[in-house]
């Protein structure tokens, strides 16, 4: 029961392959083990979950980026199972995980990155994986068209899902002086969502040539308005990865030129694309809600005001009732504790009589009262709507943010009190 | 369906009078006005909410404690209606509520405090307020047996409580040197519960005479492990107001001595059996939670983890359907944020590898991954009862903390997806 889920079609992206198996991890038998391998000279940038307890593939895949320099040929990914609170034994698995798929592809162990999601806290069925990848191995040696096609695509998006109702790709292109540039992205999440760094597990592709450094800027760039900029529930989890694979088929890109904030502005679109589809598919989400807060004193004071509401079990349940709580927007405003001011005419105490808030384009609250003009009915019309905006002008700067989220619904309780993630 | 709420026996308090009656501000007619009336002399200190959104009652009563340099002499509180959002018309009828209390009991405006709980955003009924102060000083007046008894004080226990399922309310007395003192409390709040300086409403008395600043550092011991220390969801009210009054009519107690030691143990003991009714009768509690996060750099870090765990929604929802679910509780360790570290020694990351989780005495993930030893039958038979202790040892410190909460329940989401709070 996604909210609006329609992302843009799809198209494959040139450089990369993709397999995806069932491997037996998940227990309905669908798609569990994914494998992606990249053209030689891809450059690749990537983030990670925050989190003390970083699961094993993190842990692997920071260690061989750092000893591959960057030079990445493969992904591998299972859910299923997140080799999360693994310890020792989880790392060392993950790690030759990676050396059975450089056997298998013929490149260096370091030269793959692992990822994986699902239940935390369970040792990796190691020899199911191990089949897994020689299975997934000798289909991308086949040279068969079904590892690059629309198709295998698709499965691949499917194959890295755990509650996720529907897959989440998108496609994106740019015009450039030196010709089309393609973007091609996937993701997977629906719960444990409030990414600081990356959401659950995200992979963009483009077939451009771009220097390493120069698409890690572009992705720290696209990240903080797309995937950090989403929460379900508040909740950051173990595995959190995002990579931006750059497999240099396509025109040569580089920071300072239009063609770069062409690429930026695709690449921050498809971010966008994908995190918002996270939302939309959201665990119990019946509505997708947009929380703009402007007029703050900063980005980050914006953000936490933005945040306090999403995150609001008050608030989420009145969005699920279709309530035009104005009350509890105003707690949640009211409860949130902000970063020091950069105006130093500023407290750290807002001024609730200037500030104004609006529920779609319906006027609230502003004046320090229920605003003129404002009534239940013109509130509870906007509310019912399937995609809400709450509007936040805190009336002392000139920044803004927006953070999106979903409701909180009975099915949010039932896929978390049934579900073992 | 509270969880295990049973509070000790409550006895009147000397110098106290209450008078609690239905003034027809909740629309299903129980009692939702009570005033309480305090002996001459009596001394004063109190604690309000932090949000931005500070009620207009919050706002009168901390004019009204200054003007009246803490001489207070009646306490009005509603239930029903929250008086918050409500701008300079809000803030103007409180204030002339006190002074319509002060004609009724002979006493000047400002010495008298205002409270309100309920809805958000809009206006206060004034006529049935002013009808119902009217009825309620007749009755104080009347010099009748029934505003000092047993029966007076359930009757203003019940008379404040919103979405509560029970009234709470417990006494307990102290042995000093200059004879007994006792201590009588009361408080409500169900939801909106994380209070950061006090709880939704709560009122505490004791006969003992106590100087103003003195009752105020007590306060405070007092609040910093009871009310500071609980959470259903996080959010935090907009009139949260906590009272502690000493009505002088009992033994003298000042600090230093075995007396103020004695009386300060069993005042925090007290609030904390506030703060845990609370707790018990939260909005769809089906579990009653401790979260203790020991042998960290500081009490601060140890309440951002027992915080960060007693938040989670994913603990939370696991705590409901009885899943041990050590995964969620290693995300939910993994994703705070520490404030930074007083020993210059550490960092400002935990070290995975060295933290220990337990669920009641079983000890669940030690040494980077799952304890020897343990098995999820052992888990599931602690996580199936109603009080659940959380245990976290984060191995760098000498600092702990204790936080509580309860579950999120179907009911949580009904109680606010129906309830317009």
């Amino acid at each position: 029961m996604a909210v609006n889920l329609n992302l843009p079609a799809h198209v494959p992206l040139a450089g990369v392959r993709l397999a995806a198996i069932a491997a037996g991890i998940k227990k309905d038998g669908s798609h569990d083990l994914v494998l992606m391998q990249l053209e030689p000279g891809s450059t690749c940038a990537a983030l990670f979950t925050q989190s003390h307890f970083a699961a094993a593939p993190v842990r692997a895949a920071r260690r061989h980026l750092t000893q591959s320099g960057g030079a990445i040929r493969a992904l591998l990914i299972n859910s299923g199972n997140a080799n999360a609170g693994t310890g020792e034994p989880g790392l060392a698995m993950a790690l030759e995980h990676c050396a059975a798929v450089g056997s298998a592809l013929g490149v260096p162990a370091e030269s793959v990155l692992p990822f994986s999601t699902g239940v935390i806290g369970q040792p990796l069925p190691d020899a199911r994986l191990r089949s897994g990848i020689e299975a997934a191995g000798t289909l991308l040696a086949s040279g068969a068209e079904s590892v690059t096609d629309a198709d295998a695509w698709m499965s691949a998006a499917r194959g890295i899902m755990t509650t996720d109702t529907q897959p989440k790709i998108s496609s994106r292109t740019v015009d450039t002086s030196g010709g089309t540039v393609a973007l091609t992205g996937m993701a997977k999440g629906a719960g444990m969502i409030e990414p600081h760094m990356a959401t659950m597990l995200a992979y963009v592709f483009t077939d451009a040539t771009i220097e390493a450094a120069d698409l890690d800027a572009a992705l720290r760039e696209a990240v903080a308005v797309s995937f950090n900029a989403i929460t379900v529930d508040s909740d950051t989890s173990t595995n959190d990865s995002l990579v931006l694979v750059a497999t240099g088929r396509g025109p040569a890109l580089a920071p300072g030129s239009d063609d770069w904030r062409g690429f930026l502005g695709e690449l921050t679109a498809l971010c966008l694309d994908l995190a918002h589809a996270i939302v939309r598919d959201a665990e119990g989400a019946t509505k997708f809600i947009t929380v703009r807060v402007e007029a703050g004193d900063s980005i980050e004071e914006c953000r936490a005001v933005a945040y306090g509401i999403a995150n609001s079990p008050l608030v989420k349940t009145a969005l699920f009732a279709s309530d035009a709580n104005v009350g509890r927007l105003l707690m949640a405003i009211g409860k949130v504790r902000l970063p020091a001011p950069q105006d130093p005419a500023l407290s750290d105490a807002l001024d609730a009589d200037a500030i104004i808030v609006s529920i779609g384009d319906v006027v609230a609250f502003e004046q320090g009262g229920v605003a003129a003009g404002y009534t239940e009915a013109r509130g509870a019309a906007v509310m019912a709507e399937a995609e809400i905006t709450i509007g936040v002008s805190l009336s002392r700067g000139d920044a803004c943010a927006e953070v999106y989220t979903s409701d909180l619904s009975h099915d949010y309780v039932s896929i978390n009190a049934d579900y073992r993630s």
